[in-house]
């Protein structure tokens, strides 16, 4: 037989795959990759604060433990002495704690059991790229949040929530990705009990939280929800975090924690998703658990000594008009230049002088911010930070003239 | 605040959510697991035979040589080590190879990435309810193709691309989960031809083509499509494997090969699904490979003993009306009785004897089977085949009185 027609392979794809489309970061940091160019623009964890040899034990001890059950099909739920540790920390039953592959994964499953075709979802401006990315293939509807120093505007949030029929608030309180903001304390009471009067739920993904190198910590809002329900069962926050910052990411554990219904629906997803995440990997987290408490001192600390640094360095440098976040904790901070002024097309000057950044654009569901960028201060080293920030200011002094 | 009243989460589902259910394997196996009833249900490799010293050797090798790289974040395409070596398998670039975290994460993602909802998929009768759990968000509408023992009744098929506008086949050529059974070399070539013809694509769904123990190999459909296209970026079969079943399923390493544009979509459908397959575990499958074909031949001679020791006691005990296929591979087969038998509600009885299986009925996308059921040998020793068997005949015949 020879070749019929070929196929029209565009044409035979799904709306939804038609809806997808690669990850801005992803093709910015193919640009931003070159080897002389210090780039501020990725979100990795530093590699040089992980603990290596620790993994490295805690493997060989999870095989002799274990045997070939760390290497045998597992449960959906997850590894049980993992999820009953995640419970204990948040005084909740482990049935209430499910192990996903990554918070990626935590997102997609939750936008596939909770958001229909046309769905309005709350979301921060800016907010997560990759939870728009992991939602949208599920057709959600975005409302934007405003947002300022102290996180989401409630009171915005009070008059939005009168007029839209959400269905989903999807919020990060602690060390935004990608601002480095927090929610105070007092807005976050306001927003678990708004979204609780409207009937919308309330995701609350954490991975930075635990990461805070100033300031004080203020209660979550799956804590608030518990207060305001006293039923793990009535909840309407879902927590996710991860130990993806605090330990490692290549492993790829994470969790939800959320109401018993919402649960059940995430194991019936995940069966079809991936069946269960990696044995071996929750077996080595569970391993490590002892030593997260010394990793959490050590990251933290780094991080807050590269944060300073590199706030100092801005304070120094830019320009007056420039302002910046100073975050208490995380990973990121957040870059505003005058108005009119466009970071995208200033990325490609930057990078001519050796210096990299995230566009902030992306980052916002319905558009906007064309004069912000994100800097990621956790991997860069003091000479790092002194050179980019040098070479940053100047471009952006030039970009002013 | 006192709380509001309770959310109704059942209301806030997705309309998709209420369309999943919980796996009907995942309640019968359930019922199963009493540790003195010999089970022939569960579809798990045999875990003795797992390269457990291997693994740890690998796990140490892939640390030491990677270092932290080992546990950060990497691409969404997968190690491009292990992606090579699948390459150069069949003979294709490592482009148009995508690591997926188990062969699960890939029926998601192409279903994601191709149906539409109403979107006719074709798909054998039983197929494997794995995928059918895969794909049901999406919202196809399944036509059911005719099977025998050569696998589908190609002729049935050219009837049915003329009267539906299906745009996808999923398909699993050798030792199909649940029946054992293989598709005949000469359907083969049809089967990929009439798809090609009428411009559907096929999913071909291969776990278990390494694990033959008898009989002679035929093509897989992805190379009769290589053959029949002559280019990999036309090729309309979509080829699927993965290390589960020859090396060890707990580290959920999978992939698929298809087309450039196919690829493109499931990286960005991957992105937003969980952004990669756990680094260390893609370097660790990767350093176990010189050890793959040794492995293969270590299960695929235990497979085939086992098999053909329950084949024996079948035919030794089994009443006249019940047949059977004779698998050549793989860890399934399948039992048809007489007409009018139920083998879900001959469960009960058959577990009261201390014997389980999996009843036929849930493989089939829209019902049927209900006399039929599978039977795994893959983790049975020859005293529990002797004796789950001798117990299953009697169930059988009791059941036929």
């Amino acid at each position: 037989m020879t070749a019929p027609a070929p196929l029209d392979f565009a044409a035979l794809l799904s709306s939804r795959a038609r809806s997808m489309n690669a990850s801005a970061i992803r093709e910015i940091l193919k640009v931003t990759q070159q080897p002389d160019v210090i780039s501020f623009a990725g979100g990795l964890p530093a590699p040089e604060l992980f603990p290596l040899d620790d993994v490295r034990s805690a493997a060989e001890a999870a095989l002799d433990k274990y045997g070939p059950a760390a290497l045998q099909y597992s449960t959906t739920e997850g590894h049980l002495p993992l999820r009953e540790w995640i419970a204990a920390q948040a005084a909740i039953p482990a049935q209430n704690v499910q192990i996903v592959t990554g918070s990626q994964q935590g997102l997609d499953l939750l936008g596939k059991i909770l958001i229909s075709e046309g769905d309005t979802v709350l979301v921060e401006a800016p907010t997560y790229l990759g939870a728009l990315q992991s939602f949208q293939p599920y057709g959600p509807r975005y409302v934007q949040l405003p947002t300022d120093e102290g996180g989401i505007d409630v009171d915005a949030l009070a008059e939005i929530l009168q007029t839209t029929g959400a269905k989903l608030l999807y919020a990060i309180p602690n060390f935004q990705n990608p601002t480095g903001r927090s929610l105070s304390a007092e807005r976050r009471q306001k927003l678990v009990e708004l979204t609780a009067q409207h009937g919308v739920l309330l995701i609350e993904d954490d991975p930075y939280g635990a990461l805070r190198f100033s300031g004080e910590a203020a209660p979550s809002l799956y804590e608030l929800g518990q207060r305001l329900w006293g039923d793990v069962n009535q909840n309407h926050v879902i927590y996710m975090s991860s130990f993806s910052k605090t330990l490692v990411p290549g492993l790829r554990d994470a969790w939800v924690q959320a109401a018993g219904p919402i649960i059940q629906k995430l194991i019936q997803a995940k069966q079809g998703a991936d069946l269960h995440t990696p044995t071996l990997n929750q077996m080595i987290i569970t391993e490590l658990l002892p030593i997260l408490p010394r990793q959490i001192e050590t990251v933290k600390k780094a991080y807050g000594e590269r944060a300073q640094h590199m706030l100092r360095r801005i304070g120094e440098q830019f320009p007056a008009g420039a302002q910046h976040t100073t975050p208490e904790g995380g990973m990121f901070l957040w870059i505003t230049l005058p108005e009119g002024m466009n970071t995208t097309t200033m990325l490609e000057r930057a990078v001519a002088r050796k210096v990299a950044y995230v566009p902030g654009s992306p980052f916002f569901a319905l558009g906007g911010g064309e004069n912000t960028m994100r800097l990621s201060y956790s991997c860069a080293t003091p000479e790092q930070i002194d050179r980019g920030i040098a070479a940053l200011a100047q471009t952006i002094r030039e970009e002013l003239d």
